[in-house]
């Protein structure tokens, strides 16, 4: 089977970190060792002081939501050329914490950054490149937020308005509902549940993806 | 007469510096003196990280075309947005040291970084905003890089190869050639020659500009 990228998304606090190593396990039991991870923005020496200057900048000036997601979309390519692409060409697999549809839905759905502006920068700047599995682990804004409050100080994105979050889960959710490639998970039940659902589903489609070779 | 936003640009070692100094004497002749500068990259601590990282990143990783150019329009948006119309709407003049004209020479003449992604690029991102005018200033590449080389250390751009910069005129000469908003000017002449046609250009355009209010 060739190498895939696998992409792990939703709101702060639905679980990614478990997810990720939900995933890993189901990996490692097909026999599947030589992984790659990655998380956005970030990455890369450049990604990374790409995701600090958008964390950091805040306290200097306001930026304005363009220059944001253009910061964003500048990581973005150079992980996808200088990390993912290679990884996958010498047949390692790739699991993201986050990708391409966090702009869409925190940008696009949150900050309410025109979708044709979107959708152009993306086909313009990514091409065809896309993750071959999206994980969208889903559940209410308020419950996300209450886990990631929880668990750390706030920063420039999770300090937003919960108004800002519930536009970012309807995003999500539209744009789950329209992709095949993403597969929703209830996130909001407890966590052996979502663990136990996501397990079968990534399993169900590596199977299926192993009777399409 | 309403406040304008006037660029120059040019390879490294045109005289943009110079040709700045005439285009303030020129508005200082007519009474003009609210006047706010601008060079790009930068001019907002934003920016200017951008400009930092867009010259320090070489030394971590190759930066892709993609990347830079994404960190070029980020930190133009954000000059738009926070510096030059904000100016503009209070009746300040802006005289800019490149603007969006270098990308479409830099990137796409030097880089060959696609026209029709420059162009969706800059419409996107930056909308309907441009100069009111633009001076350009023509030299052959080896004479500019003569200069440049002569003046001060070479940093990422600088370093580029002769064909880059052969590449990057022709695009800022067929650019320039399609835009009634640029005025070519002639730089490869002795500084005072130089000096003295952007004088009478720029008065030329500043009273037409009279006239049409």
């Amino acid at each position: 089977m060739n190498s895939k990228f696998i992409v792990v998304e939703g709101l702060d606090g639905a679980g990614k970190t478990s997810a990720i190593e939900q995933v890993v396990a189901s990996l490692h039991y097909h026999g599947i060792n030589n992984l790659v991870f990655t998380r956005e923005p970030g990455g890369t020496p450049l990604a990374e002081a790409l995701r600090k200057l958008i964390k950091k900048a805040m306290e200097y000036e306001q930026i304005t939501d363009r220059a944001e997601l253009l910061m964003f979309y500048a990581a973005r390519v150079q992980l996808v050329e200088s990390i993912i692409k290679p990884a996958l060409a010498r047949g390692a697999w790739v699991i993201g914490d986050r990708h391409d549809l966090s702009s869409q839905a925190y940008q696009g759905g949150g900050r309410g950054i025109d979708k044709k502006l979107l959708k152009t920068l993306h086909d313009i700047v990514l091409k065809n490149f896309s993750p071959h599995l999206t994980l969208y682990l889903d559940l209410p804004a308020p419950m996300g937020l209450g886990r990631a409050l929880a668990r750390e100080k706030l920063d420039r994105i999770e300090v937003e308005s919960l108004a800002f979050f519930n536009r970012t889960r309807a995003r999500y959710q539209e744009l789950a509902a329209a992709d095949a490639r993403i597969v929703t998970i209830d996130a909001s039940r407890p966590l052996e549940q979502v663990s136990a659902t996501i397990r079968s589903c990534f399993e169900q489609w590596l199977n299926a993806q192993e009777t399409q070779q």
